[in-house]
């Protein structure tokens, strides 16, 4: 007899931590690629897990001041060249619409047709296209602050694309802020990257640290960027939000001015923001195992699946009439003050199957039921995260759901927090940064490094060491970062750590 | 001393009706046009409609069985070429991408540069690059249905743009499914048209008339299309929503084939259907007045506004804690099911400007308290749609609410209702006909005409008298249309009577 496999997923994590990923999301019937270079297709189950984060997400943002708005997809070329650091980030990465139509081509086919008088670029990011409508809507400190999000798809034309990660297009939503004074921007642009705390490690159960971004690793145009990180499970970073202060950089390119209370004209202050389908990405290299995805509870499209079993049409009947009404008993019920999301899978297909299909989608809990638990009014409880399974009495199940979910939702939270935690140190020498980023044989598929804490001075002076160790830094923490120290590479003086780490 | 204008919108419908729906879409601050040709900036409070239009249709989608995914923006030009009347209908007006960077160009500025090897064209709608997933996706009769929408931008090049009516850019979302039987794709196509009518009539308090349109109306590609037929106050019609049955069109020009139980190969059946931004613009045109937009209450951002009235410091503290006591008993009641939507505007400006604000923004309902109402715990309620206050008591308004709005949302619709029925009438000649959509006089800003029920034969045979008099066939309508007559123009035998209108 043949050996059932050891793991839903091939390879595994440890085997090859990068095709496992793509594994995991075939698995989970979450996304593939498009016949477009590029450009994914995401399908039912990826996109309920965004749909579940941008209502969580666009509830933030309206709780703390901000409307939704749409801009148009299309920049003129022109736009983009108003902002020289801004043009010089995303030139290389833009789709450039030169026509309007299609004509038949005499060789057969069709051809580009209608010339456009100025090129147009598909949004790589909006600030210059809602730049200018600010423009014309600021006049007068009265019309400040302007606080607004858009939810849209945004193209970055991208060489090396992974599903979710980094893929030509992507959707997202991009928040756009004006302010009378540089303060208050700036405590706009902390207050959402610490939303995006928030959202990670609320919903996600993804541990994030927060930090100031280095001039090198700052947005296009921005004078600071917050970001916050988060460590995967083969211990390299993954950048999951931004928040930039642009300070008056784009008001001055763009003109966005207003008289204040005493009828000066002032250049605006402004701040962008954004989080993307990435996430989609980092929750999987968060959370999964070599079974497949594990979803974080409060933001599973099902958080519970009802599995009834029986071997013919009578037992059927009185099955299926139990598990619909053990479904809505539990929907009467709430995790994180929202009612437990229930399905039932009623489908014809041997148990083995069913269990392993709702496995690798992530699922938290699974409940069988069939002649014998009705019997003891009881049901079979299985947990994603852990694996195991418990008899539960009906009554039981239904009071402890809500409690059951939100212990799951925090095991995951403090099981990545013990990875990052046990895969993190402070280095203060080059020997020892050395040593940690470097594999200890070549062919070695273990991954290598966490996150290095080191102080360091000029950014510049590391250079050649992080390029050749493919090493970046991830960030200059915001939090216990007071104290003075040395550059661990030139010895000079440095007023922060920053995180390094090999990224996404 | 000058006197106050009659009314909030110049010119008036009566004046000039096209700019009059500029002129409220302005008043409202519902959008705008952008600097890209045929763009618009959907601004907040038009973006709120929207978003309560998504909330409501995707609710009804997912109760019909659908989920939501999301496919590629851009399509490859050689998938166009699949279907041939298709890419007849969309080839005219597609943006189409031909380079994915921008260089420095010797001249200064910047141009396009890395020439793609084939175009890519930006979707004007997505059934081609659905339909290249589905091909993948379906294998067996096992794999039927797929139900799929998608919420998505998509560009038509439209030459002559009107803010939401007609943008070269405009969200909508789009079904796309796949069935193993002509029977189940023709139930799925009129399922959704049923799903369109409810929601027009329903939420937006629009009546629509459900209809299928004629050969040359159709969907470019469709065996049928079904559509939703509503009279704007000019008496022009607007198609606001369709729903496809593409046969075997698609499924034969894109592979999308499946083995039926019986082990054989069979091409699939198609639909797909989708509504727009349109809707916002038929809303408008269907409600407003002279004095801006008018909202029916179930899609209004805010159904009821407080409108805090005080002389001084003193009075404004406990005015508005009344105010906002009140709030929170009005929250606490409902409408249609979902709690009322209720803000203070408690901004410092003057007591008429404000009202004006909120009157030209189509809130329906508002409120204006100020000491002496508190002293009789009471408080003066006015009614957007007919303009007529009432003083009422506190307890009474509380109680009320939920019912007042139902009334308003009730009224608006019979009154369009009133207003279609008035402007419709079954025409059996061509003189009669001719009179009907010929303004009296040349230069009458009168618009002319309204829904004519006629016989008609062959549908080529109208041509000429259409092209001449600017009509079109808008639908054959659904219900009460079995018995036959005889063409209006050519006496030829009908089977059935058509809605003849000008239209948007």
């Amino acid at each position: 007899m043949a050996k059932a496999p050891q793991n839903a997923i091939s390879p595994t994590r440890s085997e090859d931590y990068p095709e496992w990923y793509q594994q995991v999301i075939k698995a989970a019937d979450m996304a593939e690629a498009s016949p477009v270079r590029g450009c994914m297709v995401i399908k039912p189950w990826g996109y309920m897990l965004w749909e579940n984060m941008q209502r969580a997400l666009d509830d933030k943002f309206k709780e703390t001041g901000h409307q939704n708005a749409y801009f148009p997809l299309l920049i003129p070329m022109s736009f983009l060249e108003k902002e020289a650091e801004h043009v010089e980030g995303f030139a290389k990465e833009c789709a450039v619409v030169t026509h309007h139509r299609l004509e038949p081509d005499p060789n057969g086919g069709l051809r580009p047709a209608g010339p456009l008088e100025e090129p147009l670029i598909i949004r790589p990011t909006s600030e210059t296209i809602i730049g200018a409508s600010y423009a014309k809507w600021v006049q007068s400190w009265r019309d400040l602050p302007i606080k607004i999000n858009q939810w849209a798809n945004v193209l970055r034309w991208e060489m090396r694309t992974r599903l979710f990660l980094r893929t030509a297009e992507f959707l997202w939503q991009e928040g756009h802020t004006v302010h009378a004074t540089a303060e208050e921007a700036i405590e706009e642009t902390q207050m959402m990257v610490d939303v995006y705390a928030e959202f990670a490690e609320g919903w996600m159960a993804m541990p994030v640290i927060r930090g100031s971004k280095t001039a090198a690793e700052r947005f296009p145009g921005a004078v600071d960027t917050l970001s916050i990180e988060a460590m995967m499970q083969d211990r390299k970073a993954l950048q999951a939000g931004t928040s930039h202060f642009l300070g008056q950089n784009f008001s001055k390119a763009q003109q966005i001015q207003f008289q204040d209370h005493d009828g000066d004209l002032q250049y605006a202050w402004t701040t962008s923001w954004g989080v993307s389908t990435r996430l989609i990405g980092a929750l999987i290299m968060t959370h999964s195992d070599d079974d497949g995805l594990v979803l974080p509870p409060r933001l599973a499209p099902t958080q519970v699946v009802l599995l009834p079993i029986y071997r013919d049409e009578q037992q059927r009947d009185y099955v299926l009439e139990y598990v619909h009404d053990l479904k809505k008993e539990l929907q009467s019920q709430t995790m994180a003050g929202a009612p437990i999301r229930v399905d039932i899978d009623d489908r014809d297909m041997r148990g083995g199957e069913k269990k392993w299909y709702h496995v690798k989608r992530g699922v938290p809990i699974r409940v069988e039921v069939g002649p014998k638990d009705i019997a003891k009014q009881a049901a079979f409880v299985s947990r994603r995260d852990t694996g195991k399974s418990v008899p539960l009495g009906r009554e039981e199940l239904v009071e402890s759901i809500g409690d059951l979910l939100a212990d799951i939702q925090q095991e995951l939270f403090d099981r990545a927090l013990k990875h990052r935690e046990d895969n993190s140190c402070k280095i203060d020498n080059e020997a020892d940064f050395r040593a940690y980023f470097t594999p200890k044989n070549e062919d070695s598929p273990e991954p290598h490094g966490g996150f290095a804490y080191c102080y360091f001075a000029e950014e510049k002076d590391l250079e050649p060491l992080l390029k050749e160790l493919k090493v970046t830094i991830r960030c200059i923490p915001q939090v216990n970062n007071d104290q003075p120290g040395k550059c661990f590479l030139t010895g000079k003086p440095a007023a922060k750590q920053g995180i390094f780490a090999k990224a996404y």
